[in-house]
């Protein structure tokens, strides 16, 4: 991974993470509705892979039942008018590595990753010929989007949270990371932001890993990241930021596990609909309040 | 209210809020079991207040079952040693302006206020003779000890959290506010804040009076506030300090009711056992990794 690092640096592709549906209080967040379609998140999904003839390719790897999460979204796009929709069902590393596979993903416009378990993602995909293509082509290709809701949005991270408790959080050892496939190594990106009470282990993350800009993704929520620095904000819900390049005290190398920790002088912006924010210089601007929703 | 507002800048009392016991997932917060003891938060009452020779009294006016509450403070400060604590079961207007009531509180080195409904506190204590008398007994008498837990606690703020959606939160309108008992209008105080992810309500509040600080108090966590403004951190669990003195963006005036809001540049601080902070001057001090634990 460490040779494209510098690379990506302004890739010409495009990410869209996607914060997850409405949660519905159950925990496995396989169990979406696509609710999130009458909200226009997948709307502007196809319209940046470039309208209805894109060919969009769907990649149910983090479900546990990929079936029915690759049928939910093959409806999904075709009630938004996609002719040209295909379901990638990579179960294995090996998977990721068959010409057939390899043959689909070279010819997508855009590659949407579902939710369920980020770390099944990194397993099957990581440092595969499929993942390497999807860093080439993000990297060099305008107009390719990596679109991923919950765990599809999180694996974009190159350090992954790949879980942690709400409740037991600010305590050192309370969030867990593995190698993400680091699409955008800047951020470290979490979803079900608001509704599962993630400030916590997102706050951890960042005290971990200072240089990094975390992101929170609230439910219906997203983001269109363009040149790995452009965001904007899409959806009804909330983008938490949080920058740890002002931190003054952060004991996080410190402590034993299981120590509350200590944070002094994070930065926290709170962005809504068509709001945006540059990654590379840190800055936030924000739309006038009559400003159309996006 | 506003006469005392100047005159209680350099009070000379102590304050200890503290963020309820370990809820267990029961949301009415009166179900605590006071395992708090053995962590020594009512240690640092009886030590602030005098030692276990002290005369404190428990209003236990916010809970709904004030004689078993009552009970419960009778117990743990009998096991601590003390020989002086009395409970004063206010439950109305008119018991606050009782003869018997004010001697009981005109003689205490320390009242301890519970849990429960904060807004049961201010309906029944605000405005009479009673909150007269512990807001100069605060301002003028070194050693005097006003403490609260949950709901006793959130009622020093002066625009004090009365309600709240945590799933709702940055949504405008997601927090309920009324008048509290003003014994610090500086602040703006939440409780049982991390195992009910209470960021979100904190945050709004701090964009409807961002001149405010926000203190979000995890259970089994306290502050001993001296002189209004030297904050140390006591317990096992951590302080969240919200400012939003730097602010750049906030909306919160210009959205309507249930408008996802924008808010940015808030700084946040996450601050354990004997880490200290400085409201007026709205500066930390952390402890080196090796102090001790208090």
């Amino acid at each position: 991974m460490n040779e494209n690092k510098d690379n990506i640096l302004f890739p010409k592709g495009t990410l869209i993470p996607i914060g997850g549906n409405e949660d519905k209080g159950i925990e496995d967040s396989e169990q979406y509705t696509l609710e999130f379609v009458e909200d226009g998140i997948l709307f502007h999904v196809v319209q940046e892979s470039g309208g209805t003839d894109a060919n969009i390719v769907v990649i149910p790897t983090a479900s546990s039942i990929p079936v029915e999460v690759g049928a939910n979204y093959l409806e999904a796009f075709d009630t938004l008018g996609c002719k040209n929709v295909t379901v990638l069902d990579i179960r294995s590393k090996e998977d990721s590595e068959k010409q057939s596979s390899i043959d689909i993903i070279k010819k997508a416009n855009c590659i949407m990753f579902s939710g369920g378990n980020q770390s099944k993602i990194t397993q099957k995909i990581g440092g595969t010929t499929i993942h390497d293509i999807l860093i080439d082509r993000y990297k060099n290709e305008t107009g390719f989007v990596i679109a991923g809701t919950s765990a599809g949005a999180m694996a974009m991270s190159n350090e992954m949270i790949s879980g942690g408790s709400a409740t037991e959080s600010f305590i050192k050892g309370a969030v867990r990371m593995r190698k993400g496939l680091s699409l955008i190594p800047e951020l470290i990106i979490d979803t079900h932001f608001i509704k599962r009470g993630r400030f916590g282990r997102q706050s951890e993350a960042i005290a971990k890993f200072p240089h990094l800009l975390g992101i929170g993704l609230a439910e219906d929520t997203g983001v269109i990241i363009k040149q790995g620095t452009h965001c904007t904000v899409i959806g009804s819900g909330m983008v938490i930021v949080f920058d740890g390049s002002s931190l003054s005290h952060n004991n996080e190398k410190l402590l034993e596990e299981g120590t509350p920790m200590t944070i002094a002088n994070m930065t926290i912006h709170v962005l809504s609909n068509s709001d945006q924010y540059d990654i590379k210089n840190r800055r936030v601007t924000v739309l006038p309040i009559e400003a159309p929703f996006i």
